[in-house]
């Protein structure tokens, strides 16, 4: 009652509810498209099962939740062989995306894609110049892996801003007003997306229940080891007692230029946290033969979804200018861009290390950078050790073969 | 035929081979106790199916592979339905260990262990004062799950010390004749291990095929990342285009001062692999029911295993001290090693940052003790945002309850 109370003032939308899955297949009309939002897993072969007990040769349905691609992949053959058609669709755009229009990205049945297509290019969010944030995926289950990679990307991105956050909040000393500027005038320029938009409204937004900002009565309880808070209360009187502050030196800091510098930082991150995700949806098409447009899934990007940024639209330029690229950093435009961070980047690092702050994100991205950048790094020991105790062998740098050596005998007879 | 002349000279071994199960299965003693070593997955399915056939209620099949926990529980099952026992037994040494002594790590069916503990407690590695590296670990597939993070353990080992190695090769300019004696020394002390003692040993080896040592003419391709070696060569080439030698900074370092930080960045990185990897087996343990000793573990680890060291005898008096210990990190003699080292710690990192050398193991340890040590960290920006984009509702600091804020609907009307 409520619901098409709501969708009465929405727009007298057309929806109804039904009690059972025969009467509502049997009012769709043919070939029948039914799109699925359940949990993943076990619920979605449940749900296919209830379904397609009454559907009829052609009709297609489409899983819209975030479900394991091999699953899908799956279900795919085993609705083939009832002569139906299978899509996995992943959608993302949480609250916004679901009125404003979401980014789409289904995969599996082309046929099937077929079916629906216009109405896709309708529902989806529509970007300027750049179109509707829909196109076929790919095969199989790739619009499922395509959408897990987008979810890492995307928590990647809040993890980058929640370092920039915490370096320029306990080192520069930022108040919530400072912050909120700060974001919004990132938000003008390479750094203008959604997430950073919305990060510039929370700091805006002062506490309804008592003083001060709403921002700092949010609990830092997170799905990892933020999550272990009791643990860390713990561990910090420890290492109080021991003489350690939650900052470890108070370091003057010119505020501007750190400002500045966080915010090359955070862009050079980027580009390393996006690398590796556009780089394993690579590694994946290849294998499985996907055939997947890296460009084109940096379009469909663009809008709805909750990573939608400019900075797509330069990843999207990279893949035109070079639809093989190996990794985005090899990209003319992202190397220079690099070239001209990597400064910025490393004494922003350097400066939590020294506080005592950690930024793994911004670490990790940096380390990643460096490891690939360097035409030699030293995994030779790692070979030479394991040769050494399990016999694994070695190639060499100076001629072609696998080897092994009897390290344990030549270093024991030059002990003797 | 070449077998049996080898265990001939190596002491007139009682080794048999058969061509047939059922011959060998009815040779052997009951209750029968078989211990097979082949690749983890389908073909364990299929020989535990081809013995089991031949085989009486009460004997038992071991598995002494690098078996998946789950599958092992499976089986422990099927197997219990024809009457039959079932061990999975991670087992860790290597070459040597395969002569001197192995580190057993046998779980499942306490009947079936306690049929060869007296076997065990012979064949495994003998530690002085310590006793046999073997104990039985607990139920189901606990055996493989702790040699599973056993192995993660050993990794991070190896990672980590050739992190330190790269640190003193191309930013401290050490030639190997120095490393060589930089890690004999290292193994005198809290650093003691097999796999800093072979890391020695490895750098006093001369190349038999040319100049110069061997540990230069090993190829730098490991299984990840570093394995993209032809992808790197591409990438080194566009960096140094715009400037970027493969260490970036020649700074002037006092050798004696960097070793010692490298020792000491290492010792602390370290501790800070060691204490997730136990926690992954606590929280685990926890979860299952197995009630494991970790205590326990770490002392049947200080012989015949790749991880050997001193620094396991540490670890086995903090969970001595305090079986119900949550983090290695909060016992006290550890809060007080890092205490101690952490400003050396931090100073390595930055130097590699600064000097362009990744040290990825060393950062990220660094970073999980900056977040595990501060009672508050940011993710508060996380909870907000992903209530503001996805109605994920957060908690609150200062009252009890989970709530959720209009942000969006807010900063609209901030912003008109």
């Amino acid at each position: 009652m409520r619901l098409s109370k709501e969708l009465k003032q929405e727009g007298d939308l057309p929806v109804y509810g039904f009690h059972d899955p025969e009467s509502f297949i049997q009012l769709i009309q043919k070939p029948r498209v039914v799109i699925m939002l359940v949990k993943a897993g076990a619920p979605v072969d449940q749900t296919i099962k209830t379904l397609s007990a009454y559907m009829e040769k052609g009709d297609c349905i489409i899983d819209g939740g975030n479900e394991w691609y091999e699953n899908t992949e799956r279900r795919e053959k085993e609705m083939s062989g009832l002569g139906l058609l299978y899509l996995g669709m992943g959608v993302s755009g949480g609250e916004e995306g679901a009125r404003n229009g979401p980014s789409l990205m289904p995969g599996g049945s082309f046929e099937a894609y077929k079916y629906i297509e216009e109405v896709l290019l309708k529902v989806a969010a529509q970007v300027p110049d750049s179109g509707p944030c829909v196109t076929y995926i790919g095969k199989g289950g790739s619009g499922n892996f395509v959408k897990m990679v987008h979810n890492g990307i995307e928590y990647g991105d809040m993890q980058l801003i929640s370092e920039a956050y915490d370096v320029l909040k306990s080192v520069g000393k930022l108040f919530n007003e400072e912050l909120y500027s700060v974001f919004r005038e990132w938000n003008k320029g390479e750094l203008l997306s959604f997430l950073i938009e919305i990060t510039a409204d929370i700091f805006g937004i002062k506490d309804d229940k008592g003083d001060g900002y709403l921002a700092d009565k949010v609990l830092d309880k997170n799905r990892d080891e933020s999550g272990l808070k009791e643990e860390r209360v713990e561990a910090s009187k420890v290492f109080k007692s021991g003489g350690f502050g939650d900052i470890l030196t108070d370091q003057g800091v010119d505020k501007a230029k750190l400002i500045d510098d966080v915010r090359q930082a955070l862009y050079a991150s980027k580009i390393w946290s996006y690398a590796p995700g556009m780089n394993l949806i690579r590694a994946k098409s290849i294998e499985k033969g996907w055939d997947l447009k890296l460009g084109e899934l940096a379009r469909i990007w663009k809008g709805g979804c909750i990573i939608r940024a400019i900075f797509l639209d330069r990843i999207k330029k990279a893949y035109d200018r070079n639809p093989e690229l190996a990794n985005l950093l090899v990209d003319p435009e992202f190397a220079k861009e690099i070239i001209d961070r990597q400064s910025a980047w490393r004494r922003v690092v350097c400066l939590a290390i020294n506080s005592g702050i950690s930024t793994p994100g911004m670490s990790a991205s940096l380390a990643y950078f460096d490891t690939y950048r360097r035409e030699r790094v030293l995994a030779n020991l790692v070979q030479a050790q394991r040769d050494y105790f399990g016999a694994h062998t070695y190639e060499r740098v100076d001629m072609d073969g696998s080897f092994h050596t009897e390290w344990f005998k030549i270093a024991k007879r030059l002990k003797d």
